[in-house]
């Protein structure tokens, strides 16, 4: 049985997850290189994952280090030009969404893809390994709703954690908070409809920390899209989530409903005291998504040992994006935007 | 449409329930008449159902009132004497539960319901009107759950009322928290699984008001049944709900199960918050059985209109008894009490 | 105790519940008179409620009954025309929704209203009689929730009265699915947030039942709002619930969210079998809203009895029915629509 | 970063559960041996495993492998002799429930676990790993619940593994099914309760598969116990469960209640149709307790490389047989039996 030896990059929070699984939990992959450019990233990797290469450069790591496989975890905007360093250098490539930051990067992302079709590419869209949201797809194809005709999609950030994305909404760079965590639904959507989106009107809004408006981002996104194919998708999204994390889909079909975590409950436990009968909510996506990071890594190794093409390609990746910067343009004008 | 005349005797908590139900919400009723030992009583009757014919003597309302029924919510001990009087004096009768404190007493009650076949009998067991529990009646009957063979109840008063069931145990009569209580699971086990118990065991606890044990009663219950056709009751009773009222049943079959009520909840509206996803729950029998106590008004006013047999018989009665009598024994003694 | 002596004018499929309530369920009321062009409907008034003064003409009804108060649950275009004729009568007005099917009879109504304040008129928005919509806005008031800022309204009526939709589309005058079925939504929409909508993008979908469409109506609707305050409301509602009838509020707050009617149920059982743990739904607006139906009514009475001033005013009225016309102008162009 | 050494005693279902998991997941262990009597067992141990060192008799392993410890997953009747061989050989032992099948035994693998103090013995209960368990018995201490006096079991297998079951008891050795099944309940009734059981009263069912009882056993099983402290445990087992797996455990104390799974949803997806609203079920025991299995292992793993001490103790394992055995008297006498 041999093994697909892997090198991550970029150490940050979902990085340390990736980089634990990938040395762990992933039966057919090994950790063997590891680029950070933070010191203790650099000490996580040789102490936490025992990782002896570890390398401050990527382009160094891509050169030196003894592996089949990188799996980007960097800042968005280095994504689309490390993939394609990768590919040329006969790595097969894990990427972490978005694909890129505007769509110049994805058309070229694109290309080298398709420069090598010897080698694996896969974006890292976790929900669609989760569990439910599998399950879903399945009984999807299977029938059990019908012809899905729209998507209802909220994902709230928890509100402990809105300092965090205040401080990220103004350090820039996220792309605001339809891209870093709408991106998820748009994909989503896409997957669920098998159609493309083709008109989107979005809104915002901020209640409670004026300091969103003021980094030129919104505490809330809405949005709803018009597909191809005449099927329509709602979406909310927040920074604010009272109760926690909370990310909740719905695809409505013509003989069913499948509704995914109306209650994003963090174990199977009830409690019932003075508050009524209550369950107690996930915090994160770390949290909520745990079994999903490692399905996906599962996933992009089997296909790469396997020969066999990912679900999620690049571009799902360019589609999203494109969906993304549309979404943005029509909540910053106030304007239909129709998307090509 | 003759409407039927009914006179209602007892009008403490319960009893003012059933005559307003009479006085505005059951189309073929009509109060006439009541009768109520106190001042309260009759000021309530009078002022807020508009009844003038108000009595402080159940005899002299029998013998002077113009009424076709009587509805007896009274104290338990004279419920079989008072119906056997309204039977005598040629009325129907709607009796509350228990049917009796004893077993005599309710052998003469199926006597006097015995003289009177040209009379309508039906004793007060609401649950068996209320929507879910007739629901799932009407499911087991058609074969939803195979045969049921196993019944599984809780009923918890709510702890806010917990002073009230102190002094209420501590005044007697009530006859402990198994025939106050448990009765109604008693008479549900029979209904769902058509068997008569024949052994039972049952044990106490109190771990938070000593004063039940002190008043020769238990803050606790619970109890195994085994009914003459093989199936087993487990019943769990108590007074200290922390989140309200909590009555819950599972049917279980050879093909299905039923459960009634897992979360008590007060309405649809849940509540995510710092403490989860919440729902706030009933906190009290009046709350959650206020249509059931509509609905065997209904029942009963329709059977006598229509001639018809209601479904709650005066051997309901006296089969619950006996199984409460049983039950309260093997709490007492710590032994299997036979059931004849 | 004096009771209001009410006449009902309609006694459609809405019109029987309401005469129903009046006539037996509503303890300050009295049901004196009706009015109705069918002879099913005169033979349901007499025979089943008991009504001897039954008219086929609203204006004779006006003229010669018995009535302080007249209940109108006409055709939507009649509303605002009989509740002139009313209160120039001196009858206090219960108009069922709409308000009027266009802005001129709503301004006819309101200044009818004003010329008689002495009379008192409620507008039929029963969701908000509902105990779990009635609970959530005393929640919200309390504060629980901090500040609402989105509202996220579903409603779907039942697969099963899919034809029973399209004829109605098919014979017009409904308005429409948003004026029909959206109007509640927005009247909740406007009381929860306590702002008045001033943009509205809709579009529409039809899936499964092409008649939608040709009847120029829609299966399916959604909108988006932007409100005075800033908030936002976005509304699915539908013809072919799947599970029945399903209708879903979300009021989004800076602390708390409360959603009411995930699961549409039927009942509180739960039915284990090989389909899994499943809830029976509700399968239509009676079902879901008998109890709302008659607490507006009792409400309604309450206020004339008291002289007090009802909740639901003619205001919202024009209000929801100025958002329902923007609304489907939005649908009909595919263009966002201000609301002045 | 020593990795422990693991070997496998038993490649049957749930063993190769637990050699997969120390084989990928658990990152403190290796395992470097196995031991299997099946030829299956040895190709799954190379060629899915990828171990060289398998073994056909636990003794040559013991004598030969580079171990540090053992995971015996073998029969019931040999756990308690190969834990005693291990522990003398130098072994840590991970042990699967449940420790014995006679009393004798159990008081041998206590005296070999003192015999050893340098040793890390742990059970193999793993339902206190489980991530509900595990957050309910936090709760408890944290005092969310008051004082816990009540536990009330359910465990079901799945009706479509009736079959395995049928054939499991006729071939004898699993003890029957209140051993087998309801010896998880019993060691979580005296986890949450802190108490020991003083007597317990069983009965039992046959209603669908008459082969239950022909093999000696029962279908179903009820048990009540009374508890040293008062307390009371409730619990229900059985074979056919409906809709899948069914394990349900509720902890009621003076302040709360902590109900686990009373849905055991096999995802977060539920499907709203013609059957209501339904979530599918998990189908058994590896489905729904995977990530305590390996949970258990990580903890047995990490105790024994820090030299701690597992939650789970050898005289565990004899308390909860010592309370199996007395239920299996019950249910055999139909008396009330006493536990010393």
């Amino acid at each position: 049985m041999k093994k697909l030896r892997v090198g991550v990059a970029g150490l940050g929070r979902l990085g340390r997850v990736h980089a634990a699984n990938l040395a762990y939990r992933v039966p057919g992959a090994e950790l063997t290189a590891a680029c950070t450019v933070t010191g203790t990233g650099v000490d996580f990797a040789k102490n936490e994952l025992g990782v002896r290469d570890v390398y401050t450069s990527y382009e160094d790591m891509l050169a030196n280090a003894d592996i089949d496989a990188v799996a980007i975890v960097t800042a968005s905007a280095d994504h689309c030009r490390q993939a394609e360093l990768a590919l040329d250098a006969g790595k097969h490539v894990f990427c972490e969404k978005p694909l890129g930051v505007d769509l110049d990067q994805c058309r070229r992302a694109e290309a080298a893809v398709e420069r090598h079709p010897e080698l694996t590419f896969m974006l890292g869209f976790m929900r669609r390994y989760d569990a439910s949201y599998a399950y879903a797809k399945r009984k999807i194809d299977e029938g059990a709703i019908g012809v899905p005709y729209m998507v209802k999609a909220t994902a709230m950030d928890p509100a402990s954690a809105a300092a965090d994305f205040i401080r990220y909404a103004q350090a820039g760079g996220s792309g605001g908070i339809f891209l870093d965590l709408g991106i998820h639904d748009m994909d989503l959507m896409r997957w669920y409809l098998g159609s493309e989106a083709v008109e989107v009107h979005a809104m915002g809004a901020t209640f409670r920390h004026p300091e969103f408006r003021a980094a030129g981002d919104d505490e809330t996104g809405a949005a709803m899209y018009r597909f191809a194919n005449g099927a329509v998708g709602m979406m909310h999204i927040g920074r604010i989530g009272p109760h926690g994390y909370h990310v909740e889909t719905e695809i409505v079909g013509t003989e069913g409903i499948i509704r995914i975590s109306a209650v994003p409950e963090k174990n199977l436990a009830m409690l019932y005291d003075k508050n009524g009968a209550c369950t107690e909510c996930v915090q994160g996506f770390q949290e909520r998504f745990a079994d999903a990071y490692l399905a996906e890594l599962e996933q992009f190794v089997t296909c790469v040992l396997e020969g066999r093409k990912p679900g999620v390609t690049v571009y799902d990746g360019t589609a999203s994006t494109k969906m993304g910067f549309a979404t943005v343009e029509s909540w910053r004008t106030g304007k239909i935007v129709e998307i090509q």
